[in-house]
């Protein structure tokens, strides 16, 4: 209780992260007028500095809702219900399935599933746009934070151009802490969360649109939600509005959390994603602990969530009941990975001190319930891949 | 310019309103899980507090999203895409028409509507639900910020029920400073937002669902919207959780201003909001100023806004723009009603201070322009009416 009740504990979850003090006080500012100058300016302000950080010269429009607000303003705008689109939804984890579902209300879906952890297989992809005819989209996660697994975003991006389908890539938890640079990749939508790797608290997302994706969503006769209605947005967008009241304190915050990433550099910033997570891979391989993901050679390990399985000797609830006691919030597997695993994130404006922390806790937990027998290592190996 | 940069503008607007401090200072609390058994207790109290307003045994859930998530929620739930079920939308001003242009995306709609501002005629509401057969739902507009107008929830609701439709009441601008008896009204689904008379920043709503709504949201076989389906709030709550991530500052703030509310007594803030109303109209009365809804015995002023005819020898731009370099935010008159109408919002936390200070702005912007020949009438007014 301690921890919570001095609002202190280090959280270290693939969404929520722990907010630095810069950005929380952005929350407090009086709320303005959102349909004045002074909202225009910020709100025009955050677009172009997430163009830089989407590395895209796109539209892009935030959201008030969560980044499952964004994945079915995605899916809704470009498919539309009534007109029986096809939608390819590839999956291999918690959020793949999330936009399966969601498509489902908008769609028709050919789902290209594997089992969670297992790595996309390209050949499945390529003969379900092959065999359907008329696909108007394809949908991936790129970070695939429920297993720990980067997904072949560039392979992907490939096929669905190849067949004429849009590319609608949820980089929700990617952004702003792995290189996602979204023209290149030829992503026709791409979609990013606050509470990720931006290290704002959660409310936000953002959403950006390319030529070819609007030219499929103007000319959609379907019924899309009113709520993230794109075209809506982009209209809006004209006089430096959203169609609907925006969530203030939250856009306050984010265009501070946009600057701290322009005054790091969004290389850096990437760089120092994959540090952390290198970091957390090198201290639980050291300890002798199985990382999650099964690999081929287009995927690879999330730079910002590191799953991992829960060593015998111990269970879930001692394992990060323990970090808490501590302090320290991780998570853990959910729904069919409950209990299997426990995932440590490295989002946002975190830093090695408090990866030194978490692997020192993990360790001490560990060695109490005589997983380990000593101390220290996984401290060290993350360490040393820190350089310090 | 100057107090924008201080931060320290007076906003009254129909939403959003100025923020406590008390409140402010809330959203800067740092995230915790959201998964855990903290945000559980967190949203629990603020569920058992919000029936404590809604005056309601009802469920409610709160939703990561504008009052126009909370209308689609409503909407889309009750009528899924591809039932073509019947709505009848009554429309008098700006809400009610966002409430049939949502219900257009669900089902079929029966628009009644009158010229914006005036009362609407029951007997019309009646003959539509005589005529039209099986309407599965009534959307009304309690209070209509866009006119400043009170519209009758209960002669509105006693005809739902009559003809067997539920009732859908948009009360985002009337809870918390409006007395609406959602059971005693009859009411199905209410929502309310955040930036209103709860006194809260912008960003979340909040939607009360009765068991007879119930009843046809899960008999519903239609599609309805993934992020706003309340079927899975209703499941997540079961846990103390949403089912996809909440905007965890705007919760803590929540909390906050819903404690307030039970602090100052529900029926205290409905008499103050009354008589914050009753003050500005007393106020422009004196000023010679027009009030622009036109009344009939079921319609009233609202009580959370006053909305005001623009007088001759003054444009909208000199009247608003003279009044926010005195640092108040006041509305203008939306889409027809632009340059017709000025609105002055009296919801929240604010004060007979922060009233009398905006009447004495007024009253110093219209002499400034020769449309009042001395100032003090309208503050003196204002203050009887106080009784202070």
């Amino acid at each position: 209780m301690e921890y919570s009740r001095t609002e202190n504990e280090l959280v270290m979850l693939p969404g929520p992260v722990t907010v630095s003090p810069r950005i929380l006080r952005a929350l407090s500012k009086p709320v303005i007028n959102h349909r004045g100058e002074e909202f225009a300016a910020l709100y025009r302000e955050c677009v172009e500095l997430l163009k830089y950080v989407f590395q895209t010269g796109n539209d892009i429009f935030v959201l008030s809702g969560s980044g499952t607000c964004a994945m079915e303003a995605a899916v809704g705008n470009v498919l539309g219900i009534g007109h029986g689109s096809k939608v390819v939804t590839i999956a291999n984890g918690k959020f793949g399935e999330r936009l399966k579902e969601i498509a489902e209300r908008y769609g028709v879906v050919v789902p290209v599933e594997f089992e969670w952890g297992l790595p996309i297989d390209l050949e499945a992809v390529k003969r379900a746009l092959e065999e359907e005819k008329e696909v108007r989209a394809v949908t991936l996660v790129h970070n695939e934070t429920s297993v720990g697994m980067l997904n072949p975003a560039r392979e992907i991006g490939k096929l669905a151009r190849k067949y004429d389908a849009l590319f609608i890539l949820d980089c929700i938890t990617s952004i702003g802490g792995t290189d996602v640079p979204v023209d290149k990749l030829g992503v026709d939508i791409a979609i990013v969360g606050s509470q990720k790797c931006l290290g704002m608290p959660p409310g936000l997302s953002a959403v950006s649109v390319s030529e070819r994706a609007w030219e499929v969503i103007e000319e959609n006769k379907g019924k899309v939600p009113y709520y993230m209605d794109l075209q809506a947005y982009k209209r809006s967008f004209e006089k430096g509005q959203t169609p609907y009241t925006p969530a203030l304190p939250l856009f306050f915050a984010l265009k501070e959390a946009l600057e701290i990433i322009k005054e790091e550099g969004l290389e850096n910033r990437i760089k120092r994603h994959k540090s952390m997570a290198e970091a957390v891979r090198a201290a639980v391989l050291s300890l002798r602990l199985d990382l999650f993901p099964r690999l081929d050679e287009f995927s690879e390990y999330s730079n910002t969530v590191t799953a991992v399985r829960i060593p015998n000797g111990i269970t879930d609830d001692q394992l990060r009941g323990g970090m808490k006691k501590l302090g320290i919030v991780i998570a853990g597997g959910q729904e069919r990975l409950k209990g299997k695993i426990f995932r440590i994130a490295t989002m946002g404006n975190i830093s090695a001190r408090d990866i030194l922390t978490a692997i020192q806790a993990l360790e001490g937990v560990l060695a109490k319930h005589g997983v380990i027998e000593s101390v220290g290592t996984g401290v060290e190996a993350a360490r040393k891949t820190f350089g310090l």
